[in-house]
């Protein structure tokens, strides 16, 4: 499935202004203004700047936080970008709400402490995270990401995302209950269908690798399998004869 | 959310014909003809006259097999429809290959060996065709039924249905492996919303019955619950105090 720009000039748009580029701007950006975030529940608070809002917008990092105050500004980042932001990129310190500066170590605690099976998503997060792809959370369609070409403003997402791990819900600290009988299969295909998105199903191997230390996650490997529903009207004989030229 | 008619006169068409009466319809006629339908795999084979073709068409049991042959017409039924109408309304007699007459108790146990939670599956079929809900199979929309209020030619499927068993997937013969998580129960919400059917969980419970013979049937308890989206735009204050008329 190509993918669906939003209008004429958008792709145009997007060669010119790639993501690893935007990102590596964020991380100067950040590192400059040597960026705090305090941990809150299940995400992260960033105070920005107005520059650095623009450049998290664009980057596609956290969401910004609608207040009163027109001073002072607020994205809030989930678990998995303030994790990538400071381990991955290391251009966010977080901190308790003590104020205190976690180390990656306590970071990775409070992380898993929050999300069951922080390792995995973090893992499947990052994986498509380095590869340039935009990933925001795919709760409204039901998956755990989706991922887009560039930013949203520009295309649509093409790949719903769900992370399961190797060995499935038998595993202790696996991702489990996703695509385990047909019909939750059949369903998800079939809403990707309808929103135009391709089932992307990461799955997550630790290769005997446990979840002590974000170090570990080296270790761990991605299985990538897309899945589509196959026509047999679109994929008939003669077509793939005529296609090879030999009829 | 109302039924979806298919055209101005199909309301009162449906008035007038209820499915009541079409079912007792095809009860007498299948009696008087002393129908005879045989196993094959997962589903059973009902030779029929046009007159049978026509009455189960508009009952909405099985489906014709369209063959070159214009004198011989057959029916294929689903396990659930055939057990249906051979146990429940007793008007269809169904036999092996080798011709002989199954008893119900041999056709409990061809069933049982066919779909592992067959007694869970086809409590909730009958549960719904005893109400005269016209019940199909939904694996098209990753369900495990549909249910039409009428023939499908008068207005749309409004329930997707899937059928748990009381406990979960931690029973041994339940029926497993849906709604276990919030991803999978959003991925369902969402695609019935984008298709216009609410989404109906039947919960079958055993209450302590087993699955020795289709007797036990009668022990067992459907739950039914209708699951939606809640949309606080559409759920607002005001409007519910406008409604009872005290603003």
């Amino acid at each position: 499935m190509a993918p669906r720009w939003k209008g004429r000039t958008a792709e145009a748009k997007a060669l010119a202004d790639p993501i690893s580029k935007i990102v590596s701007d964020l991380q100067s950006s950040l590192l400059q203004s040597e960026a705090h975030a305090s941990l809150s529940g299940s995400s992260a608070l960033l105070p920005v700047e107005p520059q650095h809002a623009e450049i998290l917008t664009r980057a596609c990092f956290g969401r910004p936080i609608i207040t009163a105050d027109k001073v002072n500004q607020w994205f809030q980042l989930s678990l998995e970008e303030a994790f990538y932001l400071s381990h991955h990129l290391g251009c966010l310190k977080i901190t308790h709400h003590q104020g205190t500066t976690c180390s990656i170590a306590e970071l990775w605690q409070y992380m898993k402490s929050k999300i069951a099976n922080f390792p995995h998503y973090y893992k499947a997060y990052s994986h498509l995270r380095t590869k340039n792809w935009v990933v925001r959370p795919g709760s409204q369609y039901g998956v755990d990401f989706v991922a887009y070409r560039h930013h949203p403003s520009l295309v649509h997402s093409e790949y719903a995302v769900i992370v399961l791990s190797e060995g499935g819900s038998s595993s202790d600290d696996g991702v489990d209950g996703r695509l385990m009988v047909w019909s939750d299969l059949y369903c998800t295909i079939r809403l990707c269908g309808s929103v135009a998105k391709t089932l992307l199903v990461l799955t997550v191997n630790k290769n005997g690798h446990g979840t002590v230390s974000p170090t570990t996650l080296d270790g761990y490997s991605v299985e990538e399998r897309s899945i589509r529903r196959w026509s047999a009207e679109q994929n008939r004989e003669d077509q793939v004869a005529a296609a090879n030229g030999t009829k």
